[in-house]
C-alpha cells in the first residue's frame, strides 16, 4: 500500500511575492512532492501551501520551506491581520491513504525535531502531536503571538518549546502537529433570510452545542442564505449527519435546502462515506472501490 | 492521466483447474496487468477472469488467454449449463480511467483483428464495438451456440465474423466488445415474503417496463426478501434513482429497505455520484477528490 500523507504549512508572507516564490521553489524541489496549492492573503499578510505525497518526501519539503521562510522572513517588522508567532507559523500533517493519525504524529516530531535543532527555532507539538492536552489547541499554543511569546518563552516553563532553544530569533516559533483533513460544506437555504442561517449555524456547531466536529456561520452569498462550514474531523462528524441536521433545523422555519457545494479538495472516503449512509449499503469494504485495487498493487 | 482498463474474459471452462490455471498463469505474464478476480462455475462450466491495466498490457493479456484456452479447451467436447460458441466465449473491454468506451472500441477491434490473423478464430464485434445493429446485443450473436454457429457461419452472410475465417475450429467463435463498469447492487426489504421484491423487481427493470440499464429478479436471501440488480450503465441509471424507485415502490405494500449491497467491486464514480445526489452538491468536480489529484500527476 503507497502511503500518502497531506502537508498544509502557513507562511506568514502574503504580500512579497519574490518571498512567497522563493518558499514554494525550495519545497517543490523535493522529489515525490506534489505541490496542490498556494494561497495567499494580502489582509492577513500570510500563505497557505498545501504538499501531497510520501511521509518522507512531505517532511523534507516542509523543512525546506521552513528553513528558507526563517531566512526570509523577519517577524520582528511582519505586520498582518492573522495571528501569528512565526516565520513558519504552523505546519499540520494529514493522513490520506495507508497511513494513520498516529504515522502523521511520529512525522511532527520528525520534522519538530530537526527543525528545533537544525535551525535553532522553538516548535511546539500541537493537536493530535500535542504532548501535553493544553497544547493541543492551536490557538492556546499561540496566544500572545510573536511578540507576547517572545518574553514568556525565556521566562515560563509552561511555554518552553518541545524542540529547538528557549529563545526567539527572527524567524520566532513554529507550531508542528497532526490532525484529520478538513473538509469546507457549505449549504444553501431557500431565502434571502440571512437570521435562519445563522440560527441553524448555531445549532450544528460543536461551540455553540451542536456537533463535534463543526465549525459554522451563517451567511448571505449572493442573496441566499448559506451555512458555511469547516467539518475537522468527517469521520468522526460525517457529511450527511451534518447536512440532515441542518435539514431538520431549516423545516422548522418552513425552509428547506436548495443544494450544497464542497469548497476546494475533499477525501474520497468522505464521499464513500455519505453514499454508504444515504443507500444503506451494509458490509461495503473500501477493498470494492474498483481504483483502490490498482493502488495497492503498486 | 494513466489510463486504465478493465477486461473480463469469459472461458468455457469451468471445472478442470489445470486449464483454468493454465490460462490465468499465460494473462498474468504480462507485465502491468493486474489480476483481479477468478471465479468458476461448476455447472456452467465457465470460468470469469477480471483483470485491469493500461490498454496495451490488458490487450496482451487477454490474447494470451485466449491463445492458451484456444489449445486447451475443445468445443466439440465441452458441455455446460452455460450458452457459449467459444473456447474463449466473450471478452468485453471496460473503460475505468482516462479511457472513453470509443478508446475500447478502438481495443476490441484491435484484439480481434490479432485473434482472427494470428488464432484463426472468427470473431464477432457486440455490444459497443459491434458493427451493425443486430450484433449489439451478445445473446444474439451467440444464438444457435457452438454447434448452431459451426453450420451457420459457412453459409449465411448474416453471420459472416467480423475477423478471422467463416470456418469453426475446435476454439469455437469468440465475441470481443466494449461496454459499461457492471455494478451489482441488492437492496433487502423488511419482509421474508419474496412476492414483493418480484413485484419490485418488475417495476424496475428494463426488460418488463422500468430503467433503461436495470436487470433485476426477486430473490428471498437468508429468509428476507431482496431486489437483486445487476446495473448495466450506472451513469446512466444511476444506483440513487434504482434505490429510490425501489423504496416507493416498496412504501406501496407497506415496507421499507432494511439494507443494501454492492457485491464485488464498484467503479468510485458511482458511489461520488450517489453521494453528490443525496448531498445535493452542486458544482462539485472529480478534480476536487483529494486522491485523484495524486493520480493526474503520475
Amino acid at each position: 500500500l503507497k502511503q500518502i500523507v497531506e502537508c498544509v504549512p502557513n507562511f506568514s508572507e502574503g504580500r512579497r511575492q519574490d518571498v512567497i516564490d522563493e518558499i514554494v521553489a525550495a519545497m517543490s524541489r523535493v522529489l515525490g512532492v506534489h505541490m496542490l496549492d498556494t494561497q495567499s492573503d494580502l489582509d492577513h499578510n500570510r500563505s497557505v501551501v498545501t504538499i501531497i505525497g510520501s511521509p518522507q518526501a512531505v517532511v523534507e519539503s516542509a523543512f525546506q520551506g521552513i528553513a528558507k521562510a526563517a531566512e526570509l522572513i523577519d517577524m520582528n517588522h511582519q505586520r498582518g491581520g492573522h495571528p501569528r508567532m512565526g516565520a513558519t507559523d504552523v505546519v499540520p500533517f494529514v493522513p490520506v491513504r495507508g497511513v494513520t493519525m498516529e504515522d502523521c504524529v511520529v512525522l511532527a516530531r520528525q520534522l519538530g525535531e530537526r527543525v528545533g535543532s537544525e535551525l535553532e527555532i522553538p516548535v511546539f507539538l500541537y493537536e493530535s502531536a500535542a504532548t501535553r492536552p493544553e497544547r493541543r489547541n492551536l490557538a492556546d499554543v499561540r496566544r500572545g503571538e510573536y511578540e507576547g511569546l517572545k518574553e514568556e518563552i525565556t521566562v515560563d516553563p509552561d511555554r518552553a518549546p518541545d524542540f529547538g532553544p528557549a529563545a526567539m530569533g527572527s524567524a520566532g516559533a513554529t507550531a508542528i502537529g497532526a490532525r484529520p483533513p478538513l473538509v469546507a460544506f457549505n449549504v444553501y437555504l431557500n431565502t434571502p433570510d440571512v437570521t435562519p442561517a445563522q440560527a441553524i449555524a448555531r445549532a450544528v456547531r460543536h461551540s455553540s452545542g451542536g456537533l463535534r466536529f463543526v465549525k459554522a456561520l451563517g451567511l448571505l452569498v449572493e442573496g441566499q442564505a448559506q451555512v458555511s462550514m469547516n467539518l475537522t474531523d468527517f469521520q468522526r462528524t460525517p457529511i450527511h449527519r451534518v447536512l440532515e441536521m441542518i435539514r431538520v433545523e431549516a423545516a422548522r422555519y418552513g425552509l428547506s435546502v436548495t443544494r450544497s457545494e464542497v469548497v476546494g479538495l475533499v477525501p474520497s472516503r468522505a464521499l464513500f462515506d455519505a453514499a454508504g449512509f444515504y443507500l444503506q449499503l451494509d458490509g461495503f469494504s473500501l477493498d470494492q472501490i474498483l481504483e483502490n485495487r490498482l493502488s495497492n498493487d503498486e
